[in-house]
């Protein structure tokens, strides 16, 4: 009985910023104070099956295999909200979603997830949107979201307003052979959310000068990019995140996401380079290391990380693809 | 046939600033960019015995027993060009001077140095000084040297002239009573010494922004002491230190100073805190970890401290007294 028509299924990769998203203009649209660069991460994905419903009473979320209630399915129907709103739909949805990835490695899911759930709910509901404005829908959901839409390396526009602040790719997957190399050390959940830890930005005596530089590096990171010029990326990958964490440890109260093997995994990878690997580091909102290499570097790195102390685990991921609609119900 | 009148010896303490002095606005004078206070540290001392001498051909420094030549010599031989400028001196020197606290600890011996070196420079050299101006000439040694002539809580004021950029004391040592109950994690030297530290903090794309808040800290800081509150004062004094070392890792190139077991430690001060302890952290350039603490606290502080990984070594230091001339030959 159930109506085809109204049901595609989505992949979408996470994406690790190498200018860093960090506060918004607008909390609630989600519009940031500074534009950002990404790329997606080929291997790491969240899968979401979207279904709407006329006779369902209410969204559903299966997360990982579990029914989920409170605030993650608030969260989500709330999107499911702004998504009704552009499509003109009344009816309920039931959502399907998991993550190949599992929850205790400290990647943060929320930008696969929004953008999966927004392509596929966009497709289920028959809406035909450009990429350009799915990036502004996936943003509602999780600002970093958007940059899991387009393909490979992504920059999003800070923008002023719903429609202005999108995301686009700026170079394919296969066009620069860098790397994520992935040091876990810790795969407990964050202490503040990232949603919280937008709004604290601002109590950051920092954050202003940290924004005011942000378009300067996001210039030099993009032609780093497209030069292919491992160096200056390096510096400004390693500078922008420094900065980042700058703003956390100096807001009220002091948010500290490094732990001890963190620290120790930074200043390796410092050495590394100074003694001529082509590797940087950034951090999210997290513990986590993410060492970006030349492929032809990506074992020596990942062998070198793993003899490391308080290193739980290593994964790598090249440039990822696009949120992508694998399966649309057609009958 | 010494000259006996030509000779005078002081002790002098090292200083903890609890708002931090990082970057000059004048080099060559060391005139910071933002005031700063500090505590002296009793019980840590440098002596030092100055003999001016007629028939010298040059000045001569003893330094822990060992004849320096080279960077050590000519700085503080350009130092006593200060000195002998002040007081119409032609002669030379001899400079014999000792640490009771090993290099190895990583505390920083210049403040307490170049203090003991002014003060009994100024009177082997019959000079009858204010203590104001004493601070003065300090400061062109060292910086945080003009902190360590006042006796106990001292406070820096940043001024814009050689003459107003001096240092008072706004409590006796016994006013209050904390202590520094320092984690030794590394006696390391530093890789980047403070003199060119402080050149580097203008590269810092966050410098301005803490530098603008400084006088703000300095009062609440400055009030807290005075008020005997260590809510406050804990609040104050760890943002300052945040806030200095994300300045630090934001310069170009970036200067880390934190080890992993500095981080941890941190953290551990922290959860002290929040579980009621009167403890707060503050960090100099270098990695090892000054816990101030309540005297009644140090004991549990201290015994915590001793336990935690890369922990070396643990020492303790309540409010020391100003510099003081210890022997002046009056023959």
């Amino acid at each position: 009985m159930t109506n085809k028509q109204n049901r595609a299924t989505a992949i979408s990769h996470p994406n690790l910023a190498f200018i860093k998203y960090w506060g918004n203009q607008d909390d609630r649209l989600r519009l940031p104070v500074n534009s950002s660069v990404s790329m997606n991460l080929h291997g790491l994905q969240t899968q979401t099956t979207v279904e709407w419903g006329e006779n369902l009473e209410g969204d559903t979320l299966i997360l990982n295999g579990n029914y989920e209630t409170g605030r993650a399915l608030e969260r989500v129907s709330a999107h499911l909200d702004v998504i009704r709103e552009r499509l003109n739909l009344t009816m309920r949805a039931s959502v399907l979603s998991a993550n190949n990835f599992p929850m205790g490695t400290g990647i943060a899911s929320s930008a696969s997830s929004f953008a999966a759930l927004t392509v596929a709910a966009v497709a289920a509901g028959g809406g035909n949107l450009t990429e350009r404005e799915l990036t502004t829908l996936a943003r509602r959901g999780s600002g970093s979201a958007s940059r899991s839409v387009p393909s490979g390396f992504v920059r999003w526009y800070k923008g002023d307003s719903h429609e202005t602040s999108y995301a686009e790719s700026i170079a394919a997957p296969d066009y620069w052979d860098v790397v994520d190399v992935i040091a876990v050390v810790s795969g407990q959940h964050k202490a503040v959310g990232s949603t919280e830890g937008h709004q604290s930005a601002n109590t950051s005596d920092l954050q202003a000068a940290r924004v005011a530089g942000a378009d300067e590096r996001l210039r030099v990171c993009c032609d780093a990019i497209l030069a292919r010029d491992f160096a200056s990326f390096a510096e400004v990958v390693e500078m922008d995140s420094n900065l980042m964490h700058a703003v956390m440890m100096t807001s009220r109260p002091p948010l500290f996401y490094w732990l001890p093997a963190t620290l120790a995994i930074m200043e390796q990878v410092r050495r590394w380079r100074a003694d001529g690997l082509q590797v940087c580091y950034t951090l999210d909102a997290g513990p986590n290391v993410h060492c970006i290499c030349i492929r032809k570097d990506a074992e020596q790195v990942k062998s070198g990380l793993k003899v490391l102390s308080g290193v739980l685990n290593v994964l790598t991921a090249p440039p990822g693809g696009p949120a992508n609609i694998i399966e649309h119900a057609t009958e």
